[in-house]
């Protein structure tokens, strides 16, 4: 009888060690299967935000240069594709030190599987990431920049600059080993972009009639404004691949409801406080801002998307509508030419969304009692790379300088970098009123 | 012997209870997971509509008058976004009467789950749909209705309007009881949205110029057709998420299918069928009313998606052709302006739509055999609706033009709101051709 | 004992037995959700691509046919749908012989399942790619060919001719049987409709002021370049539905990871080759030999894009940069008028795309010690669709073009066909330099 009973509970743990992994291995098939689809289809929705960028950009300079903004645009996207693929990755995710990784070049002898999902779908997001972040630098540069010292540079910060970055942050680099928190890269993507953008247009400085000798300047309006909201309102969309897909993994299924709601509520409040301010400020609610603020929401939530209350998305966002107001008319005041606010939305917003994870961490957080620590350590990482990048850019813009110039001529500005770049017009059936 | 064989079905039946529940919890968080990805997904593109909305709008106004319609778009998602946080979820979906809910507001104390997903997700696709109606109403009141006014309006709709609506019918709400069927909306969105357009129309008044003393009307011209092409299409797109979305679950593989396919037959045929109406009426296929075609198959098929075979949906898509031509050409015959066609879009394909379930329900429809009943619940509870909106509206914009006025001065009004609610220029680099 | 020890192994086989099968059935429900979300969610990217080929042709044509082409592009859409619905599918999917299917029109009597998802979801997916092989025609025959036409048009290729070739490839059709490959339809969608627009734009003629007496040619400019640049992004986001979606599958997690990146590398290499060719040829990079670069590279990875590596996929992008642009300049030395170059990039990167699987093939590729025979099947069936397809349109144009006439008229097409076709101007508010 005793013999019986042990075998009946033999029995039980048997079938069951036996039936579980049975389905487990079936079950772990099916999560990796959602998990890539998530991952690929928040891949898409970053992938889709170049058109975003692409058409706020265009939307907020002239007619006369928006070819050339479009094309940056296509090649910046193509060359991060395969600067990231040849170098970026290995730099980035390649085992290594602190600093840099130093395996996977071309993608060669990559394990199968990161995170949890095909190595290629983590690739995948990783690479549009990086696009992003080359492409917020056109904007700033707009009118000016000549279109060969743009695919050096979108080709360098692709596959060298922003890869090292985020191996501190991402990988196993130095600034992770502190505890940097950016969860989907208001350093990594946005305080990058920013400050190459910075940088950038302090070197081309402004377009011709931009500033008078007098220190005042002139408005050089958008040609096409819808575009410019149909611009804003694809990033918007994309930023909900962007944040909630950097959970990478469907299943945590509460924590991606956060993060896209967070990221919502953070975008909204940004609109509404740019709008209400530049109401106050200028007499009358100003549509460039008011867009630009919705991004600022977008910039500064992306740090923090994981780690904080909806309430104090809602916070982050009404800040982050104040600084891009006052960051635009800052950077218009000290003379950098920012056609389309690229340096306050990414770079400032940027800086802020890193600080705010240290203030509103849900734990950690210097205001939910968690001290100044995770503080600390957050300005610490946003500093230190914000100035690595615009150090390393400088460098960077400067040889590109050297060698082939940065600026187009005087006469080719003024004809339009459409004309002088690409023989080509934007609006070719259109009397256009070129300014300047 | 005989205990043995009681110990072999015991064994099994306690390796089965141990075993099944410990996959089934994996189970269950996988299929949570898979639900919040569907709902987020579908979010998403529900989001997109706004691009959508403000892409038709835009392209169907004047080019004076389209910042101003982009802005009030970009505001009326965001104030939803607040508005629906703040006090919209909890009236829709709190504890309360058949009237309204009590319990949730600022989602306070809401709890961690509500229909299979995290209550943040479900969160954020109820708050993409208040958001839907409440920019429906911006198309019908554009060029003349003030920002400052729209703003209030589209806190209103979205945080109190829409919400008690939405209680009575997804929610434990009356018309919920009363057996009331509106799958992803017809009523509770667009017929909501088109009611409050038709009111808000009627109260401000035609656009100066738009009908003459002899009681003829001008027509005014949509500046930028491609743009309302490309809004179309992308409203098209966003309504995969809309429609299927609303099933709130993946797991039921068939019915989401079914709802796309049922979704784009109509949308389909309500394209056709008003191309060939306007062509046999007018002598051509006319642009405006194909895409209003499509949209109107879109909402007519909103309520019964997911009750109806795809047969009957291109029926409704038949139908709602039928209506959006005519609808137009009645709400312009009794003068009243509605510049991009809402009212018969939403309002009267979104009043249709909720009929068509009593009629085409494959089991309880008038066609199949299911007798009047349910058409009598769908006409009780969407002429309600309608009754309900209109009066409350009247009172909030009888209240608004008390206040601060609707409409904006008749200078204002011929300058374009553009320069003058935002001294603003949609195309500053081409000389327009004001009208009128 | 013995006969304990054998009821030992017996009871925990039949736990076995019994607990694994009643998760497998839970197992197989979730993954068929699984896979109908992500057969819809790429069915949703395939549609949006119509409004990526409205934009692109839009924006590469004048702004006196906008209208027009726009009105083409929703109207095939939703002729394909309900094409597709009465006839299309059946021919392709039913039951049937080598050369067509018997089975199944209005979806009669269709089996509930097919490929592991709803037969619903399955035959939207089947539908937008059956839209976008009829709307690929429209840019070569823009500006001029008859809205009557086009509506015949579209409905007979995607009602008889794309299911028919369908059917051969991807059902249990002739090439299917010789081992024909192509994953996502280089062949399929791509010849199909640029073998299309080929002999349509032939039998059409050039616009009117192409060609001069001398045989030189002169350029007719797109009239709104943003917007191509657009309608190019939305494409390329679309092909993300369109050649990872066609795996069917959410569980193959390697594939679609393999297939997307594939997809993106092709792209982004075509857009950068296409653009260095014409800097060295014509002195500058041209804007819309770009554009076409990246959609040349999306059309030619589509065959082959879950067979071959990701270098191999570089290489294929590269290519198709070389053909489209040396394509473009062909097709217009033969003096064939196609406005956006759908030729070159449908039909000859199609057909390249196709002949590179014999080449790249993993296992069977020329290049990869594969021999020669898969190359030749390759080349056998593309050959034979683009003979198939150029003969059946002969006829079909030919007999349109008896019954109602192919083209507007002289008067109508100098005004613009959105004047003579529907009455509408594209920018009513803008002044438009029309051309010749």
């Amino acid at each position: 009888m005793k013999k019986t009973r042990k075998y009946f509970l033999l029995t039980i743990i048997m079938a069951i060690l036996i039936s579980v992994p049975v389905m487990a291995q079936d079950m772990s098939d099916v999560i990796k299967g959602i998990n890539t689809v998530w991952v690929l289809m928040a891949s898409f929705l970053v992938f889709f935000m170049q058109a975003g960028f692409g058409m706020v950009e265009a939307g907020f300079i002239r007619a006369k240069s928006s070819v050339n903004i479009l094309m940056k645009n296509m090649l910046d996207f193509s060359m991060a594709s395969l600067g990231y693929y040849i170098f970026g990755f290995a730099i980035m995710f390649g085992a290594g030190n602190l600093f840099f990784g130093k395996t996977g070049f071309f993608l060669f002898s990559i394990p199968a599987e990161m995170n949890g999902v095909p190595t290629l779908a983590f690739w995948f997001f990783q690479a549009v990431f990086a696009a992003a972040a080359a492409t917020i630098v056109a904007g700033a540069l707009a009118e000016r920049l000549n279109f060969k010292a743009y695919l050096i540079y979108s080709f360098i910060i692709s596959a060298f600059i922003y890869p090292l970055i985020g191996h501190w942050i991402w990988s196993n680099g130095w600034l992770a080993n502190l505890g940097f928190l950016d969860f989907a890269g208001s350093t990594v993507v946005h305080a990058v972009g920013g400050s190459a953008a910075f940088i950038g247009a302090l070197l081309l400085g402004p377009r011709i009639g931009k500033y008078n000798k007098d220190g005042t300047a002139n408005a050089i309006l958008g040609h096409n404004l819808p575009l410019a909201a149909l611009g804003t309102l694809i990033l918007w969309f994309g930023w909900f691949g962007f944040n909630p897909g950097s959970t990478l993994s469907a299943m945590d299924a509460g924590a991606i409801a956060k993060i896209a709601v967070n990221t919502n509520l953070a975008a909204a409040t940004g609109a509404i406080v740019a709008m209400f301010i530049t109401w106050r400020k200028f007499g009358k609610p100003d549509f460039g801002m008011t867009m630009n603020g919705s991004l600022a929401g977008l910039v500064a939530i992306t740090a923090g998307c994981a780690f904080v209350q909806p309430m104090s998305a809602i916070l982050i966002g009404l800040a982050a509508g104040f600084i891009v107001v006052y960051g635009v008319i800052f950077i218009d005041k000290i003379h950098v030419d920012d056609p389309v606010g690229a340096v306050a939305v990414h770079g400032m917003c940027g800086i802020f969304g890193t600080l705010a994870v240290g203030i509103f961490h849900e734990t950690q957080g210097l205001l939910l009692g968690g001290g100044l620590n995770l503080l600390k350590v957050q300005a610490i990482g946003v500093f230190s790379v914000v100035a690595f990048v615009i150090a390393s850019m400088f460098i960077v813009f400067k040889c590109i300088d050297k060698v082939i110039g940065l600026r187009v001529s005087r006469e080719d500005e003024l004809r339009g970098v459409d004309i002088s770049e690409h023989g080509a017009e934007a609006y070719a059936d259109f009397p256009i009123s070129a300014l300047s």
